[in-house]
């Protein structure tokens, strides 16, 4: 069913895009879906993708573009006129068409705009580029079929004859009042049997749920999950109808936030992805490399403190990177929870005391566990203070580290910073540090007094 | 926009309840969405959760059920009887009511089924549980429109009008040819616009996606987002129509996978969330955390074997934490690119080699980075030998840790594993080992020779 492309494949297109073997080329792409064709071009260097996009049919071409990843699409558009370009994203849908030009320099843009026949068509493109990203507006669409509630069922049919050349799949009608503001929606089922003279605001849904277009596209996609919406209507300040909003779109925003969090979380700092050049991949990840390395030098100086403990007994150090690594282990399992648990609103913003208690009692059960068996294996191995160290210290570890995983995102929450941030190397590091401190605070006592 | 549940809000409610004061709580469910009432019975205890479902309006009841948590929709209904039951799911679409009725013992299925008024909801909802979880037949419903090639529109708008009445929102109308088996669609659009006496089989459109009853609900999901499609209808071995899969209920599979792997990665080895018990909570994470207490373990008897370098040179023990540390990032962040490429299918599955050698380039720079500030950082502060020793050890730690980051979840998801599971505490407790290994093995060559 699905269509995976192999280092097999993508050779002999290459091969055949070198010797210019259109014949080829034509023959292995005619049973592809764009989607597919798009996939291969992102693997090609700029002249194979242009010589490719170049012989690709006229009604594909522009859904391909849609498909490719940002930057090869970026590239691919650098070797193009304004008009070639406005040939391309004319007969897109216009949330489509302002995606692709926003990404353009301004004054490529305006070179763009100025080349595209359909006039409506592009004051709808110039309208759309103009909402701030992240927002409602810069997520919707001009296509949409609308009618007036005093209007009959037959005269609505005929108003969405017209107005369906420019959209591709109807979702609902919405309903008008004279001010152009947004009142109401009519299912198609219902316009398909009801009475071709009945009157629009009799067989309406007046219940209808919007979206104005400064609402941000994180809350945009939470409300269409909520509510398992399919479309959703945008209206601006004054209530009156100006986009809709598709659940393809939002899929793509909650994709992304998703890849976000879990780079957050990775420790890599910038949006990238595998195929980015070397030195961009580079540069996303160092910063936490380099919290990393802070925090391993102050681990240094805090172990280095204790050196003449060490000369006496060596057998401290034996457990150094136990103690680190259970305390990043408890620390990133803790915040995971509770930040999958803000991000599903199934935990209670203001209750950050009970939240606390509960994944203390979680660490107090695996502390014991976990303690309990390494006094075990320490006191037969190891003698009973270093035994006693390490178990005493690794049930404090693992409460700090419960502590830390929950208070830590739930404040970045509070004052509106991204949770995710919390749980990965920042928690991490911060535990790594608490959890040697306590480890050599504790033995110096152990070792001192008894 | 948004309902926010806050401790106050809880709070008074539940005092409403303790004190049946029916009337306050109508008034404060009145302008709530069944979606957020859900939300509130979440968060109540049995007998409390019973009480106010109970005292919901019919048509809101069911709703509120299909959105509670699975945890408290399975107490909740242990307390029904199959006959009351069976009136909250009679309304439900099929696909609905039979997660519902899946969820419950074998014996009290038969009894709930036997009690369902409409026979023909009965028999979808019995056919539809029988299909294998995690296929398309799981996630299918019952409740489409379909029409014969051979109808005129007229006929076919005639028919919709008697199949509606199960059906709330049309996206589509399937054609079928005598057979049943699917061969196209007809958008509402074209049925509103053409001719009434026109032939189904002159205006649909033939070219239609689909798939098969046992393909898996992630190649659906895959599928469904690749093409960007909101209902996707579903064919028997074949060829007939049996049911449809809208994007809503695709979500939901791509929002639990995604949890899923976010859990893997953080060391959580179940499917829970923050309101879970405390014991199961503990039980989900105490596997990852004895893995890390082994590696710890296995740490400690590396270390313990040098012993006696330790006692000469105590500042050795000062950067294992360093080592661990680093290693373990480099290894998530590695191992977090690979997967999300696997994910995106922007990775070429049988090309190991490439990626292998771009993600050593990636450590060879951000370990030069790394190395170089730890060495001059050392030298300043330690003797040239311990400097040397850090420093080295961290690129060899740094580049083996990109190694594995790359090979372990690309070898996982060459045996069909779930390449997810490298990326957390797996990757990272083998780094700790290796790292410890590299880092005295290179201290021992140094201190002995130089």
């Amino acid at each position: 069913m699905q269509f995976e492309l192999t280092t097999n494949i993508l050779d002999s297109l290459i091969l055949a895009i070198e010797e210019k073997n259109t014949a080829f080329l034509n023959k292995q792409l005619h049973d592809l879906y764009p989607q597919d064709i798009a996939i291969i071009i992102n693997q090609l260097n700029l002249d194979q993708a242009a010589y490719l996009y170049e012989i690709l049919d006229d009604d594909v071409a522009p859904i391909v573009l849609l498909e490719l990843d940002d930057d090869k699409r970026e590239e691919l558009l650098a070797t193009f006129s304004s008009k070639e370009i406005a040939e391309q994203i004319d007969n897109m849908d216009s949330d489509d068409a302002a995606d692709v030009i926003s990404e353009l320099p301004k004054k490529i843009q305006e070179e763009v705009l100025s080349h595209i026949e359909d006039i409506d068509q592009a004051s709808d493109i110039a309208e759309l580029i103009n909402f701030e990203e992240g927002t409602a507006g810069s997520l919707m669409a001009k296509e949409l079929v609308s009618v007036y509630a005093h209007e009959t069922v037959n005269a609505c049919i005929e108003e969405i004859r017209k107005q369906t050349d420019n959209v591709d799949v109807m979702y609902a009608v919405y309903v008008l009042d004279t001010n152009e503001r947004l009142i109401g929606m009519l299912s198609l089922k219902k316009l398909i049997i009801s009475h071709p003279l009945a009157k629009i605001e009799e067989i309406y849904e007046p219940d209808i749920q919007f979206v104005k277009t400064n609402t941000s596209t994180e809350d945009v996609a939470e409300f269409m999950q909520k509510f398992d919406l399919v479309v959703l209507p945008v209206v601006d300040q004054l209530g009156r109808l100006v986009g809709r909003i598709t659940i393809d779109d939002v899929m793509d925003v909650i994709k992304e936030n998703s890849e976000e969090n879990i780079q957050r979380m990775s420790g890599i700092s910038d949006d990238v992805d595998s195929n980015d050049k070397l030195w961009r991949l580079s540069r996303a990840r160092i910063p936490w490399l380099l919290v990393g390395l802070c925090g391993g030098i102050i681990g240094s100086r805090i172990i280095g403190s204790y050196e003449d403990q060490i000369k006496i007994h060596p057998e401290m150090a034996y457990f150094i990177p136990l103690i680190g690594a259970m305390g990043g282990n408890v620390g990133v399992q803790t915040s995971a929870i509770i930040v999958q648990g803000l991000a599903n609103n199934t935990l209670l913003g203001d209750n950050i005391g009970s939240k606390l208690l509960k994944e203390l009692g979680v660490g107090l059960i695996n502390g014991l566990i976990c303690s309990g068996l390494i006094l075990s294996y320490a006191f037969l191995i190891e003698d009973w203070k270093l035994a006693a160290t390490v178990s005493l210290a690794l049930m404090t570890v693992i409460l700090c580290a419960s502590f830390l995983g929950t208070f830590v995102p739930l404040t970045l929450n509070r004052f509106k910073i991204n949770p995710a941030l919390a749980t990965g190397p920042f928690v991490t590091t911060l535990n790594d540090i608490i959890g040697i401190t306590i480890y050599f605070f504790m033995g110096h006592i152990l070792y001192s007094f008894f």
